[in-house]
C-alpha cells in the first residue's frame, strides 16, 4: 500500500514529484476518451525512468505466441496494444538546453487530474542556467471530439534577465513497447510532411503472420504561440516543429499543440484519412483552446450529471469513488460498439488492450445504472457481432456453439496461456448473464429475443458439447477448468464454472421457447436439442460439503492444507511480508495453497443473489472469505458487496476501500503498470449493490440501505428504465427523488413507495 | 506408420528415394559418436526440403523464454541445442552445374546404414549436362577417435566423353536453427584460416542474458584427393577448399574430406583448440581413409560383441533391435560423465539434445546389461555433479533439498512448461530410483553410500517439503503434479508419484542408517529428520480403487468419461484416423479424455515389479492399456514387459514390435523429427526383461523366458557383475553361457543353475 496523491474530492493532486514514483505517477494521471488515451508521462524531455504509453482503441497487433512448445488448440497470436505513435512530446530548451526533470533542480511542483474538468494540469519552477522559469501544462482528450488531443503549455520568466527559448513539437512513430519480445517496432511510416507551423504523419502497424488487418493512422499537429516558427525537420520516423522566441523577465509565452488522430477504422484509404485529418484539423481551428477546453468541462459535466456519488464525511472514500467513475467512463462509454473495456484501459501495456470477461461481470452493472442502456446494448451487442470468432475458437477444441475468448479484439483468443485460454471457459456464461441482467434490469425483451438468443443458443451448444458424463455417478461433469480463481488451474468441476454453466443451459431453454418460430428457425433449434440441455442442467454435478455447509469450489479443494477453527472457518493466514503472494510465492505454491485470488464461489453467489438462503450466504462467505488474498482487482468489489448483503459492515466497508481505492492506494503493488480500469466498477457496485442493497427482481427497483459508520450519509445518481434517480442515504433516512422520466415504485427496506 | 527402409539384419538400406520422405530418410540415416553426431542429410547440394542437422554433445544455448506471461517459479531460459557450423557440406559441379538430386534425373540408388561398420554408405548414378555419373559416399564419425568426421567420395565416369568435375569443400557458420524463436542465428565467427587443401573456422555461441558460459568451437577440414586445389575462399561466414579436374570415360577420382572437432569444453583458449586440432589433425593423417574406417567396424565389432541381440526367425524384429542398440550407443557411451542422453540424441532439435528423465528411467537399465559399471555409473554421477542445480530449482519453488530437472543441460531447470518443470516431479524418485537400480543390479555398494546418498538424502528433503498434510484425510498428499502419462496436467495424488516418493522417504531412511557417521555428519542428517520421512512414507495417500481392484492413476481419473466393460475394462475406442491423438485432438481434448500417452500407474509396478501381486498386476494392466495410446515412445516397452510377466505373449510381442521398430516403422508419424533414441532402450527391455523375463533378484539373476510365437528363438549377450553371458532361448530349452568371467548361479524357470 502506497498513496502518492493527496486526498481531495474532484482531484488527483500531489506537490511533490519522487523519481520512483514516476511510473506510479503515471499511471495514476492518465486521461482518455475511449477513442485513445495516455498515460501521465511529462510532454518535455525526461531522462529518468518512465513508461511513455499513449493509446488508440481499437488498434492492436498479433504478436507471435509460439515461442517454446506449441499445442493443437493453443491460439495463434498473442495480441498487444502497440504504443501508438508519440504525439505528445515536446522538447523544451531553455538558453540552449532542454528541461528535463530528471536532472533539473525545480520547485513548487504541482500535479492534478481534474476529474470535474477532465484535464491534466502541471505546473513547476525550473532552474536552467541560473534563470528560475515557471512552466505550466493543460492538456486533455476531448470527448466532445473524439480525435482531438489538446496541450498548452506557459513559459514565465521569473528571472532578471531575458532567456531563449526553443520548443521543439513532435509526432515520432520511433517508440517501442515494453513488452515486445525482441524489441521489435510495431510500426512503420507510410507517409508525412510538415510546414512551419504544422506536420503529419501517417503510420502503418508491421506485417503480421495471421492475415489479421493491419491499421493505418495519421496524427496531424498544428501549433498556436507567440514564439517563431523556424525550420521545421521530416526525419526518416519523425516529423517535427520548432519554435524559438526569448522571454522578458516576468513575461509569459504560451504554447498551444493540437493534434488530430485518424484511423483506419473509420477511413479506408490514405486519401480518406488525409482528408478527414484536414478537416478535423480545420474544426478544431475555428475554437480556442479555452473553447475546446470548456467544450471537454461541460462534456464531463454532462456524465457526472447523471451518474455521480457524493459521499459525507469521507474524502478519501469520495474521491475513490469518483476516481473509479472518472476513469472507468475515460476508458469506455458506448459510443462504439466495436470498442471494449481493456483491463488496463489507456493506462499501460498489460492485458494489451484487449476484451475480457470483466467487462460482463463487473462493468455492465455499472453502465446500466449510470448511463442509457444503449450504452450496456452496444457491449452486448459487441459480443453478437463477434460471434464468428467464437464459434471459430470452439472449432479450435473440436468442440461445437461459440467459446467467447479470455481476451480478445476480433473475437479470436489471443492470450497464450493454455490454462486460460481453453479452460477459464466460465466467461461464456458470465458473458450470457449479461445478456439476463441487462434484460432483466433495463426491462427491454428484444435484445435477448433476437440477437442475444443466438449468443445464448451458441453458447449452450458450447456446454452441451463441453460437459462429459460420468458413468460412475451418473451426472454431468466439466473436467479441466479455470474457475474465476486464477490460482487453481485444470481443476475438475469448479462449482462456479458448473452452476453457471446450468443456469446458462436452463436460461437458454426457456428463452428458446419465447423466441419467435422464426428466429428459432433461423437458430436451427430443436426440440430434442433443448431437451438435452434441460437434462444436461438437470444432471449437473455440483461440489458441496453438506457437513461444512458450503459449496466446494472445486473436486479435492478440501483436501489442502486447510486448518479449521471450532467454527470450521480457515485460520490459515499469510505473514504479511509474503504480500502479495503472486510477487512472492513461487507460482507452484500458489496453485497448491487454498487461496483463493477473487471471488469464485461467492461470484455466482453474487449473480444469483436471492437464489440462496442467508445461511448459505454467510456459510460460504465465512469459508472463503478469510482464504480469499483479492489479488485480482476484481474480487474486493463482490466481497463487499456479500459482506453488506450479511451485515457485515466493518467487513463490507474494508473491502469498498480495497475497491475504490486499489490504485489510489497501490493495495496489491501493481499499479506502476497501469490503472485496473475494469475493477473501477467496484467502488460503484460496492456502494449502489452493497451499501444501499440495490436490487432488480421481477422488474422492481428494491434497495436495502445503510450508511457505514464513519461516513454521515451518501447520496447517488442512478438511471432506471427511462428514469434518471437520486437516492439519498442518510444515517436516518433514505430519500429516492426522481429527476428526470415518469414516476415508478420502488421497493426501500423492504416497503413499496411511490418515487414521483 | 510407414516403413521407408527395406528389412535386412544388420542394415538401414533403401533403394528408393522419395523427396517427399527426405527428413524421415534423415533420421533414420543419423550416426553419432556420443561426441558428435549428424542426421543423415546429403554432402552435396540438396535445394528441396531437407533439415541439416549437425550437433556437438553438451553444447547448448539459453535461448529466451519470457515470452508472454512469466510467473514466479518458471525457469528463466529455455535451453536448446544450436544447429552447429556445417562441416559436412561439400557442392558438386559436374560441368559448371551442381549436382542437386531434387533437380536432377537420376537411377540406381541406394541409402545404407551399415550399423554393423558403423558408416553410412550411399550411390546414385545421375546425369549432368548430358552424362551419367556414378557418385559414391561413406561417411562416420569415429568413435575409436573422437573429434574425427570422414567422408569419402568417389565419381565415376559413365559417359564416353571426359566430364569437368568442380568441388567445393565447405566449413560454413551460416546455419540456423529451425526452432529459432525470430529467425536469429546462435554462432558467431571468431577467427578462421584456409590453405590449398585446408582450412579452419573457430566459432562461438551468441551472447546470451542468463550468465551460462559461451561455447567455443573449431573445425578444421583437410583432403585428399586426385583433383587439383584452386583457390581457396575465406568469406565472413565460411571457408572453403574448392578442388577440379577431369574425369575421363571409366574412370573414378576419390575425394576425402576430414574434419577434426575440438570444443572449449575440453580446452579453455582459443590457442589451446588451434594446438589440440592441429595435433589432432595430424595425427588423423598418419592414417588412411580406410585404415580410419576399420578402427571403426573394430570398435563398432567391440560393442557389438558385448551386447548383440540375435533373434532366429523374424528378421524386422532383428533389424529393430539392432537399430535400437546402434542408435543408442550412438548417443551415449559412458565416456564423458558430463554428457547424457538427449531424448533425440544427435538426430534433431526437438528436445534440444538436453538430459530428461528418459535417461535413469528407460536406458540405465539397458547400460547395465550391456557394458561396463561404469557406464551407469558415469550417468548417475552425472546427477550428483550437477546437485547445485537441483538445489536451485527447489529454492525457485521455495521448497527445501533438491529437485532434479525435467530438462537441463547444467542442472538448472531449462525447459519452459510449467505444467512440466515444476509439475513432473516424480523424475525426483525415477533419479533415486536408479542409484537402488544400480546398487541392486551392480552389488556395488560404494555410490550409494557415498555420493548417491547425497543425491537421496537431498530428494528426500524435497519431497518432505513438498507433501502436505490434509488434516481432512489425515494423510499426505502431493497436490499439483503430472505425472508420467503428460496426457494429464497438474492432477493431484498421482499414484505413480506418490508411491514412488513413498519409496524413495523409505529407502532413504534407510540408507540414512548405512552411511557413516562421517557421512551423516556431512550431510546434516538427524533422527528427527530420518523419522520425520519415515512418517511421512507410513503415511503417504495412494488413491485405489478397491472396487475395480485397481491403482487409481489420479483423484478424479474414474469421475471420467469412461465406459466398461461386463469385466470391468474400459471400451472406450478412438477411431483410426484420429491417431495419433496428439496431432488430431486439441489439447484440451486430449486433457479431458482418460488416454494415458505412456505407463504411468504401470511404471511404478515395473519398477516394484514382485511387491504387486499377480491380481494387482493383472487388473491395473486390463484396466489401463487399452486406455494408453503409447504416443511417448517410452510406453510400449513397459507395457510389453509387463504383458510378458502376465503372459499375454502376443500382447507383449505387439507391443515389442511397436517399441523396436518405433521409428523404422515411424508408428507415431513424427521421426521426421528425429529419432526417439531414449526409446531405443525399449527393444532391449522388451526382449531382455520381457520375453526372457531377467530379474535381480537379492543379488541373484533370474530368467523366465518364452519365444515368441513368430520366432524360433533368440541369444542376448548380458554383462552381470563381472561376467558376460550369453543367453540362448530356444522353444524348448534355455542355454546360459559363460562368455567371461567367473562362474556363478543363476535362477531360471524357479530353478538354480551353475553357469560355468
Amino acid at each position: 500500500m502506497k498513496r502518492i496523491f493527496e486526498i481531495d474530492p474532484w482531484k488527483i493532486v500531489t506537490h511533490e514529484f519522487n523519481p520512483e514514483d514516476k511510473r506510479l505517477q503515471e499511471s495514476m494521471t492518465s486521461i482518455g476518451n475511449e477513442y485513445m488515451g495516455m498515460r501521465g508521462m511529462f510532454e518535455e524531455n525526461y531522462s529518468g525512468d518512465t513508461h511513455q504509453g499513449i493509446y488508440l482503441g481499437g488498434v492492436w497487433y498479433p504478436d507471435k505466441t509460439r515461442v517454446g512448445w506449441w499445442k493443437n488448440g493453443y491460439p495463434e497470436y498473442f495480441g498487444k496494444v502497440p504504443n501508438a505513435i508519440d504525439f505528445v512530446s515536446v522538447d523544451i530548451k531553455i538558453n540552449g538546453e532542454s528541461i528535463d526533470l530528471a536532472k533539473d533542480s525545480f520547485s513548487d511542483f504541482e500535479l492534478c487530474l481534474d476529474m470535474k474538468r477532465g484535464v491534466l494540469d502541471r505546473s513547476f519552477i525550473v532552474e536552467k542556467d541560473g534563470h528560475k522559469i515557471k512552466v505550466t501544462s493543460e492538456r486533455f482528450v476531448s470527448i466532445a471530439f473524439k480525435e482531438l488531443y489538446a496541450n498548452k503549455l506557459t513559459f514565465t520568466n521569473l528571472s532578471d534577465e531575458p532567456v531563449k527559448i526553443e520548443v521543439q513539437s513532435l509526432i515520432n512513430a520511433d517508440v517501442y513497447n515494453e513488452d515486445s519480445n525482441y524489441g521489435e517496432q510495431f510500426w512503420g511510416v507510410i507517409d508525412k510532411s510538415v510546414a512551419d507551423k504544422s506536420g503529419r504523419l501517417v503510420g502503418k502497424t508491421a506485417e503480421n503472420n495471421f492475415g489479421t488487418p493491419r491499421f493505418t493512422v495519421e496524427m496531424a499537429m498544428s501549433h498556436e504561440t507567440d514564439l517563431k516558427a523556424i525550420q521545421s525537420e521530416n526525419e526518416e520516423k519523425y516529423v517535427a516543429n520548432n519554435f524559438e522566441g526569448s522571454i522578458q523577465p516576468d513575461q509569459t509565452v504560451s504554447f498551444e499543440k493540437r493534434v488530430i488522430v485518424t484511423t483506419s477504422r473509420d477511413y479506408d484509404t490514405v486519401d480518406a484519412l488525409d482528408k478527414a485529418t484536414n478537416d478535423l484539423m480545420n474544426k478544431a481551428g475555428e475554437q480556442t483552446y479555452d473553447q475546446l477546453a470548456d467544450a471537454q468541462a461541460n462534456a464531463w459535466a454532462e456524465r457526472w450529471e447523471k451518474s455521480d456519488i457524493t459521499i459525507d464525511g469521507d474524502e478519501a472514500a469520495q474521491q475513490g469513488i469518483r476516481f473509479n467513475l472518472f476513469q472507468l467512463f475515460s476508458t469506455y462509454y458506448g459510443n462504439d460498439a466495436r470498442l471494449n473495456i481493456g483491463p488496463k484501459g489507456f493506462t499501460g501495456e498489460k492485458y494489451g488492450g484487449a476484451t475480457y470477461w470483466d467487462t460482463e461481470a463487473f462493468c455492465l452493472p455499472v453502465y446500466l445504472g449510470t448511463s442509457d442502456p444503449e450504452v450496456a446494448r452496444n457491449l452486448l451487442l459487441y459480443r453478437y457481432n463477434q460471434l464468428d470468432g467464437a464459434h471459430h475458437n470452439a472449432q479450435q477444441q473440436g468442440l461445437k456453439g461459440a467459446l467467447y475468448p479470455m481476451v480478445t479484439f476480433n473475437g479470436i483468443e489471443c492470450h497464450n496461456e493454455w490454462e486460460i485460454t481453453f479452460e477459464e471457459i466460465h466467461r461464456n456464461s458470465d458473458i450470457a448473464y449479461a445478456i439476463y441482467n441487462y434484460t432483466k434490469t433495463t426491462g427491454d425483451k428484444s435484445y435477448v429475443l433476437n440477437e442475444g438468443s443466438e449468443v445464448l443458443v451458441e453458447i449452450a451448444r458450447f456446454w452441451a458439447d463441453r460437459v462429459h458424463y460420468s458413468e460412475r455417478n451418473g451426472q454431468y461433469m466439466i473436467h479441466g477448468v479455470t474457475g474465476a480463481d486464477e490460482y487453481e488451474n485444470n481443476v475438475d468441476n469448479n462449482w462456479y464454472t458448473n452452476v453457471t454453466a446450468k443456469w446458462e443451459l436452463d436460461y437458454t431453454a426457456q428463452i428458446a421457447k419465447e423466441i419467435s418460430d422464426e428466429q428459432a428457425k433461423k437458430l436451427g433449434i430443436t426440440d430434442e436439442e433443448v431437451s438435452k440441455w434441460q437434462e444436461i442442467a438437470d444432471k449437473m454435478y455440483l461440489p458441496e460439503d453438506k457437513e461444512l455447509g458450503i459449496f466446494v469450489q472445486h473436486d479435492g479443494f478440501l483436501d489442502k492444507d486447510i486448518t479449521l477453527d471450532e467454527n470450521n472457518n480457515p485460520i490459515n493466514k499469510i505473514p504479511a511480508d509474503e504480500l502479495p503472494i503472486n510477487q512472492h510465492w513461487s507460482w507452484d505454491k500458489i496453485l497448491r495453497s487454498p487461496y483463493v485470488k477473487q471471488a469464485d464461489v461467492l461470484q455466482a453467489m453474487w449473480y444469483f443473489m436471492d437464489d440462496f438462503t442467508e445461511e448459505q450466504k454467510k456459510r460460504n462467505f465465512d469459508f472463503y472469505e478469510p482464504l480469499t488474498v483479492h489479488e485480482s482487482s476484481l474480487s474486493a468489489s463482490i466481497y463487499a458487496i456479500m459482506a453488506a448483503d450479511l451485515k457485515y459492515e466493518e467487513k463490507s466497508v474494508e473491502l469498498y476501500e480495497r475497491t475504490a481505492r486499489l490504485d489510489l492506494d497501490n493495495y496489491n503493488n501493481d499499479t506502476v503498470d497501469g490503472l485496473h480500469i475494469t475493477a473501477m466498477s467496484g467502488g460503484w457496485l460496492a456502494i449502489v449493490e452493497g451499501f444501499a442493497g440495490m436490487r432488480v427482481n421481477d422488474g422492481e427497483l428494491q434497495f436495502k440501505p445503510f450508511v457505514p459508520k464513519a461516513w454521515n450519509g451518501y447520496n447517488f445518481r442512478l438511471t432506471f428504465r427511462g428514469r434518471l434517480l437520486e437516492v439519498k442515504v442518510a444515517k436516518d433516512n433514505t430519500e429516492i427523488k426522481l429527476i428526470k422520466g415518469e414516476p415508478l415504485t420502488v421497493k426501500l427496506n423492504g416497503k413499496e413507495i411511490e418515487v414521483k
